[in-house]
């Protein structure tokens, strides 16, 4: 008996030992399962695998490895649109509302829509309400204004992204043309008003980006502003990069650090943006190659860096459950839609930092899934600064406009926009890349869809999905 | 003395079944070292992430899946390039040649090189040579001619790719005006002779491929043809898809389907190519929407699929070491370059169906590596088919040239082609996806140089580096 007993317990040993291994092997993280489960996924708007070698080759040179590069694991992720009119019709180019839906909610829907369903209109369940409701903590931060589409689909619902405050809700025209109408949702409608006075009704334990203009207005029906309104529903209100630095536990958090957009860290030579080629005699004169350099008007504006660093400290103190936060850097793709190649550069090196953040986190927060990824692909290419075709005899240039940087390696890089000759270019219909640490190693496929990418992150917190 | 015997036994037992757990979940293959050991190297030519999407979209829809897509484990890869004046200095975008040069002999290069140095014009031994030496045998197949920049790599130099035959060694015109001049690599200057000669002397097993006005002329100093003389090397000579079907045992193989490219599959209805959106009044004409039809030229032209079905079994039979194919799917690029989406497509799907033969023959032959990646980035951009900004008052349109098809989901997807204004597009410098099967999917990072991928096949093969 006594052998018995001793093998019996040496092979429970050695099994423990095993398993470990095993564990160990296979990338698990059974050891505690105890502790907080946190989501940290980070949206680089537009930024696909274009956007990514071009920042690359200017912010560590071409043989350089940017954080996200050196990340556990590495897949692609299909972009799924639908049109509105007919839902079951594929639609091959996304916008940056339907596609953050897809990811927010599980469902595809069509361009513009913020949460709801295409041709029905139906509200689709976010992750921040799903994780709020299952007791985690939540938390967007962006560059751009916490209204705008991509937050704005992990915590609203509107039929357009345009309907940011109480102004767009009806007989409103977005960039001065486009015509919107959100009245199904006003508050006097038995709606959820706009997107600035869902955000106040919503679970979010915090908002940091910009978008000031649309709280500085009184909301539907009301004496009041949405600020005034926001601080009675037990909201801090910050706006300025300091008040970063200080603690507001068991406080909701606002934090508004523009008045729409932030202002980006790069900028071409001078404020100069992309330009157009012209043919001379014998030959062509392309754009004057440039560095990039600061923009002056981000001075005070807290980097994305430092509104991650903020928003994780206040997640995650004395956190029981653990929290789902969304980071993105927005200007990747507002910059590629104005071709601005040293404007979109900056946002990914803003990106790549905080994501260096995020890991910091996760080295002590051993339960924290780190996702990165982008909504659609963007305008910009790539192209040989000196055409592949050059030739003393021949004019060959682009037909759209250039961008060309002098890295700080000390080469010249072209960056071609050309989807459109309208003030804004276009976005691109490409499968964008998703890079994770190594919790989600094992539970990320090589592949997969924005609605499966809500699911990965609804399983790892066990959330009930509708 | 017994018990200690058993527990040391046991434990013996246990670490086994333990190591063997840890192996298993590693994903390790220990268990037939002695079987031959095999690389199949599938290389689209100019295949990025943009081109698989627009492939995707039309061959299994939006939300479809190709057999790539599904592969074990996917990666990315950096294309380097350098310049040629100052091999220090970074070039942002490649051609096939530096490219495959990279791949082939793990050293970055210059544009136009076939596996030489930048500036200092050294021949790089590449995968052929190193495992021919070590008794593997080595094919390469492509629907380019077998001279082409990207099979040339793999076991030809010369410091230009446009040195493919005898003729064009010097005071020759590539494309009519690029003038070439390989005169240090003519035999009678103590040369290797063109890319067509270099396929003649090398250690290829097999080639397959277009490319007969190659071998069709004397060559050089010499009153017989090239392909007398391939006859006259011990190579059975093949020009017809039927000969495919038939074995040829203790034989090199060259086959040679098309006097130089091999027709494409697919083409615009009609052979219409993409076309210039024209403005009028109130708005913008846009191409019209076309499917894409089989092109009668591809006839009886051998498939991808079969060249490289017929591939693997030569090299296959009674293999003792194993083998490294290189199969390039090379019209994705050309018809991208000529702005044929549909052309472009077709060269998508053949490599698809190429790597199912791959994928069933790894099926049967356990260690059996197979990678499938792309050289370089190319210009075609899938845009919106209508623009994201349009109104009825605005005439929003590409610059460049637009394809658009309707895809056999019922959608319009809209192809542009915007990098230049010159007969042929630019190729851009994205970083390229990489796909290999399981046996790959530990061995490879989830992000790497082309350099390193000659690494990887290296030491797959445990190759002597030099």
């Amino acid at each position: 008996m006594l052998l018995i007993s001793k093998i019996a317990l040496y092979t429970v040993v050695l099994l423990l030992v095993c398993a470990q291994a095993g564990n160990t092997l296979a990338g698990g993280d059974n050891a505690a399962v105890q502790s907080p489960k946190n989501v940290i996924l980070i949206i680089g708007d537009g930024m696909d695998d274009h956007q990514i070698s071009i920042a690359r080759n200017y912010l560590v040179g071409a043989r350089g490895r940017l954080s996200l590069d050196s990340m556990a694991h590495r897949s692609v992720v299909q972009v799924l649109t639908v049109d509105n009119a007919q839902p079951e019709k594929a639609v091959y180019v996304a916008d940056s509302a339907n596609s953050a839906s897809a990811i927010a909610s599980g469902s595809v829907t069509s361009r513009a829509r913020i949460a709801t369903s295409a041709g029905t209109d139906k509200d689709l369940p976010t992750l921040v309400e799903l994780a709020s409701a299952a007791g985690f903590r939540t938390g967007v931060v962006t560059t751009a204004s916490v209204t705008d589409a991509t937050p704005a689909a992990f915590y609203a619902h509107t039929n357009l992204r345009y309907c940011e405050n109480p102004s767009m809700m009806k007989d409103a025209l977005a960039y001065g043309r486009v015509p919107v109408d959100c009245s199904q949702d006003l508050i006097v409608n038995g709606g959820l008003g706009s997107i600035a006075e869902q955000l106040l009704s919503s679970d979010l334990d915090l908002a940091f980006g910009g978008g000031q203009k649309h709280f500085a207005m009184l909301g539907e029906g009301s004496s009041k502003s949405l600020l005034v309104q926001a601080r009675e529903s037990g909201f801090e209100l910050l706006d300025s990069k300091a008040q970063l630095d200080k603690q507001y536990p068991n406080k909701k958090m606002l934090g508004l650090f523009a008045r729409s957009t932030l202002p980006v860290v790069l900028r071409g030579q001078g404020g100069r943006g992309a330009e157009a080629a012209v043919p001379k005699q014998n030959g062509v004169s392309l754009p004057e190659a440039m560095p990039c350099e600061n923009n002056p008007k981000f001075a005070d504006t807290p980097s994305l860096k430092l509104m991650t660093e903020a928003a994780l400290a206040h997640l995650s103190r004395e956190s029981q459950a653990g929290f789902f936060l969304m980071v993105e850097s927005a200007s990747i793709d507002k910059q590629s839609h104005l071709r601005n190649a040293c404007g979109s550069i900056g946002e990914v090196a803003q990106l790549n930092e905080a994501l260096d953040s995020a890991l910091l986190f996760a080295e002590t927060h051993e339960n924290t899934l780190i996702i990165v990824t982008a909504d659609h692909g963007q305008a910009a290419q790539l192209i040989p600064s000196v055409s592949l075709y050059s030739n003393p005899d021949l004019a060959i240039y682009s037909p759209g406009k250039l961008f060309r940087i002098i890295t700080p390696e000390g080469a010249v890089m072209a960056v071609n926009y050309a989807t459109n000759d309208f003030v804004s270019e276009e976005h691109t219909g490409v499968n964008v890349p998703l890079f994770t640490n190594g919790v989600g190693k094992n539970i990320l496929p090589s592949m997969l869809t924005q609605p499966d990418l809500f699911g990965v992150m609804s399983d790892y917190l066990g959330l009930d999905r509708q």
